[in-house]
């Protein structure tokens, strides 16, 4: 009788002697379909190993998801198996290597090495040979078990410094240690691994960097060797594919190509200035935005920028979220008071840390002013539902390595709304915020989004407010989901401590995923800014209040639109739609009366008039990303015509100066997002 | 011979005896009409003063101004000497008064008294009669010069401590002082006086306040006795209608009432939170103002609240501004530093001071920000002018007493824009600065706006950039001022040290100046910042700046307008426009769909259909100051009408819905200003 053990702890037992595949059908034909390999005692095994008869062993099979892809627990498997046998290739081809740390990562693997002489990208295409060579070889990863001392002594014998520091230190306090082998290689490693070499089906290595060990820029300087790897040849293809188009799309070298914005080290990291064709598009989008708050009931707010330290002592945001926030404005009164005092900066530190200052902070949040305008008058239950928007700036002091472009910034401006309504308002409220953010997303052409209903932990007590509230507010935000008709799924334990929340994750159109907005319901605030209105009962009752951004912030949404619109942007929001060519000088005057025709139309053209030759100017035009190029010759002036080339449908021919206009205008009041899949194989220039 | 010096040094001499009105008609007939009185040897006498035959005396001449109104001079003494009657009243009426300082102010005059009991409101009456009784008595106003000593024992024999005190300490260098009697009143004063007090044709005691011996709260409590005088009775009258017009137009209490502006101690005193409808005003404005902005060619640019110290000790805005800045924001991590290294906090501070600390500015001015935005990439000559526009917060910490309502802030949007020009540019885009700032001033009906010009000194060396450049500068403005066509006035010295500057006087609808906009040019920033463009030469140029905002901020702007429209804004710029006020219940189904027609017209109604009385409604609506009141009674169904009632020209009776909403968006559209003069006597209501 041989006896399996499965990771949920339930027993299959077997007369006969079975396979892992055996053991996986037994379970499920699908599952069998989708098991990749397997572990047994910890061992990794393909799908053909014989379990020994009569043996009692643990089993864990390593499956592809439901759609058929690898796992992202499979594909990270095969990444740190590939890891190793990236340092196996390395030290087989240079004579002596410290090996460091070698994890998978979302889109690939690294492995931290220090050579002497350091590796080049010249040594890559030796490495990658060397690495078919024992892919081919098809070693096994086998599994061994070692006694804490055994280990460090294996180390030792090795000459791996590194991993006997970190089983010294590292490792304290585990009793026994985990080696991988594969022929001469043994590399201390907690596993797990694929059953054999073999399984990787395409790498490829990528990049070096620098590095320090354990992340220490005081300790030994490393170079981290950054790969790849799939199953099949071409999930890396699609990968490298995408790399590129990620590439060509980067918001922050489209940004600088079409001036967009800038960043300025003497203004600041992470602070955006936009550019009069950034801003432009950025008021396009306000605008936009702004007519669905009309139409929604909306009121416009302008608050500032600053709230003194109590602000913030009131609304918890401090001192929860001071390390992300800018340091505090100390009053010059209370800094003298200090000092006189004989205060030093390390107190003033710690006061600062304590909130025991008068002063001011930078806002990281526009909340606490809108509860403020609230605040600022008695309201009755007749005047409810109070919706206050605001394009509201916010400052955050994110750690400077994770600023970078639009998406990670230090100032930005939410399209940020407070709604304060009855506990029975909740419902519709939230409906009217999802119905915002699902026609702003249709309007961008973002029709690939999920939505994630964030609920509370039900075995959790660090709630705030009525659990029948959070009951009602939770079915709420589940019906608005549904409502919404997108996939959806609820996550327990995700809600705020104050409230549930949906938050909208878009797909971009090469695929990556990206939060955006946000609805979060908050029965918190109002008790802390003891927020009232007055009931029909003639009672004092507690509003509930809800925060809502559909764009997020016009920072991160402008820099995904870049990226997601490959930086054409669509009619209504691009700041140049169009430019006119000259095919001569002869044709400058009716080309400019055509200009003046178009901008009185309300079109943004401009005009191209050089002496330069026409490819020159097309190529320039299709460079700066033009949805449309305007081409006009000497017979255009006696037809009425022009010549229109298309960004995406190429060349469209000449038609009526009348009939382009109307097709341009029509194609801004739709707010038309046209399709980009082909763009680039039209391109005749 | 008499011989008469005037104060120009010029000497007149006379063979017959003459009076003062003589030798003011020896001097212009013009003059001699506009004369009140005169200082002969400093003694204020009348116009029928004869002068001793055969004296030599000083003759000073106070004369009435142009217009024929008495000189701020005039009405200030006369005030002075007023002070002195109210004193003496005071002092005859109560036993026991001791006298501080008794000066002169814009509006009227005040005295600090100490009196055993004190002064108090019921006490008017009678100090106000003994005034009219010495007025009456027309004692002439005497002075009387003495030698230090002497003037000490005068002021310990009157008992006066203050006056002791005064004498004593605070006119220790003064060798002689004077004092000016009037019957058995004493007091020590520099003058000058009227002749006699006849010359008050109108006086009124005002309030009471509280004030401290020299301001010094340590020091003893005084009361401060207000009180304002005129030549007139009717200039009085005027005054004090004035008063009570400004007061029900003051916009902090119609800001409050009108539900604009909201101003909350925990955020932080001068920080304005727009309210809806204030924030309804204020982006009505804004998108008038980009509408304008479109058509001359601006671009907009949105820019951070921030930026690194270092950017502002560029701009030379640190320190030079830095008492008027709010506190730097100081990086954390060299707050750490500081800490390790023992500094104090009043090291910090001298630091803060001396700019050597690291960190950021809240932006007290939006220029350096815009001028990163010029620099963010190469310029040709072609590209110029480049006119960046944003509608910026900046902040500016105001000493706390200087703060109140909207007119004097700590944090302010300004309607701002830096213009980028090459010196050749300066003269037309000065003159588009101008247009601007008429076309703004025209629409809100406020043509009475004078125009300063500010020229740099000529005998000062304190000006930075190109004398030739200067010239044509300053000879740009006088020919964009002269353009204007509005009364403008040159004043040498009054230049800022980096170009000439325009600036608007602004005269509302009771007669109160306003500083408003402002246009700067600006030859020191380009080079502070190293700032050029390529020109036709292919040789690097520094370009001309010029700082403009016509409404300068909108806080401010808004603060003036409430004012100037006593809380009823053009129809354009009015949150309400209107509101439907049924008769009877019966009314209301018809009412709604008045209300809905006019709400698809783009018309901002709403509608007041509770059951209370039509008289209420009314008063109501008047109350809250709308434009219009549209009443619909039960006959209105039948006949298609509803009866209008204009705030300014009371009852216009029955016309057709259709007719009404042709007047009404008739008006929004033209952004018609309405006269207000008799808007209070057509109230039938």
């Amino acid at each position: 009788m041989t006896s399996v053990k499965l990771p949920d702890g339930s027993v299959k037992e077997f007369e006969e002697q079975v396979t892992v595949k055996d053991v996986a059908k037994s379970i499920g034909r699908s599952l069998a379909k989708a098991t990749l390999w397997a572990e047994v005692d910890d061992q990794p095994v393909k799908l053909d190993y014989e379990i020994p008869a009569g043996a009692e062993v643990s089993m864990k099979l390593i499956t592809k998801t439901r759609e058929g892809t690898p796992s992202d627990e499979a594909l990270s498997t095969l990444r740190h198996s590939c890891a190793h046998v990236m340092a196996r290739a390395v030290m087989r081809i240079k004579d002596k290597c410290q090996l460091a740390f070698g994890p998978a990562l979302e889109n690939g693997f690294y492995y931290d090495i220090k050579c002497e002489p350091p590796l080049t990208e010249d040594d890559f295409p030796a490495i990658e040979k060397e690495m078919k060579r024992l892919i081919e070889l098809d070693e096994p990863f086998e599994r061994i078990v070692k006694e804490r001392d055994d280990a460090i002594q294996i180390c030792k014998d090795m000459q791996q410094e590194f991993k006997v520091e970190h089983v010294t230190e590292g490792l304290a306090d585990d009793e026994t240690l985990s080696f991988y082998q594969q022929g001469e290689f043994l590399d201390l490693c907690r596993g797990p691994h694929i059953p054999t070499p073999k399984t990787i089906g395409a790498f490829k290595l990528m990049s070096l960097a620098g590095a320090y060990w354990k992340g220490d820029q005081d300790r030994e300087q490393l170079q981290r060797l950054y790969a790849t790897a799939f199953f099949t040849q071409k999930e890396l293809d699609a990968h490298l594919e995408a790399l590129e188009e990620a590439k060509k799309r980067d918001h922050r070298v489209l940004g600088r190509k079409l001036g967009l914005f800038h960043i300025d080290e003497m203004v600041g990291q992470g602070l955006i200035l936009w550019t009069p064709k950034g801003a432009f598009v950025r008021q396009q989008l306000q605008d936009f935005i702004s007519s669905h708050l009309r139409r929604q009931g909306y009121d416009q707010v302008f608050t500032p920028h600053i709230g003194k330290l109590e602000l913030y002592k009131t609304s918890g945001h401090f001192p929860y979220y001071q390390d992300s926030q800018y340091p505090a404005l100390v009053d010059r009164e209370h800094l003298a008071k200090l000092a006189s005092e004989g205060c030093t900066c390390g107190e003033l530190s710690n006061k600062m840390s304590d909130g025991e200052i008068e002063g001011y902070l930078l806002r990281p949040m526009n909340c606490p002013h809108h509860i403020k305008i609230y605040d600022s008058q008695q309201r009755s239950y007749r005047d409810l539902p109070i919706r206050l928007a605001e394009f509201g700036t916010v400052y955050r002091y994110e750690q400077s390595g994770e600023i970078g472009g639009l998406t990670r910034v230090r100032g930005f401006t939410q399209d940020d709304a407070h709604l304060f309504c009855t506990p029975e308002q909740v419902g519709d409220e939230v409906k009217g915020c999802l119905e915002l953010v699902k026609t702003v997303f249709a309007t961008m052409g973002m029709d690939d989004y999920s939505v994630r209903v964030g609920l509370r932990d039900p075995d959790s007590g660090k709630y705030v407010g009525d659990p029948e509230n959070w009951d009602k507010a939770e079915q709420a935000c589940r019906e608005a989901a549904q409502w919404l008709g997108k996939p959806f799924t609820e996550e327990a334990g995700e809600a705020a401590f104050y409230g549930p929340k949906i938050d909208f994750v878009v797909k971009d159109c090469i695929g990556r995923s990206w939060q955006l907005g946000t609805v979060q319901v908050d029965y918190n605030l109002p008790v802390r800014f003891d927020l009232s209105y007055n009931g029909a009962d003639n009672q004092a009752h507690r509003p509930v209040m809800i925060h809502r951004a559909p764009f997020g912030s016009m920072e991160r949404f402008i820099g995904v639109l870049i990226e997601h619109f490959a930086g054409t942007f669509p009619m209504w929001l691009a700041p140049e739609q169009g430019r006119i060519l000259t095919v001569s000088n002869k044709a400058e005057g009716y080309a400019r009366e055509v200009q003046e025709q178009m901008k009185s139309s309300g079109l943004r053209i401009t005009g191209d008039y050089r002496s330069e030759k026409l490819g020159a100017k097309i190529r320039e035009g299709r460079f700066d990303l033009l949805p449309y190029l305007l081409i006009i010759g000497p017979r255009d002036a006696e037809n009425g015509t022009v010549s229109i080339r298309d960004r995406y449908k190429g060349d469209l021919g000449a038609i009526s100066v009348t009939e382009a206009i109307a097709m341009l205008v029509d194609e801004v009041d739709n707010k038309t997002v046209r399709k980009r899949e082909d763009e680039d194989d039209k391109d005749d220039a």
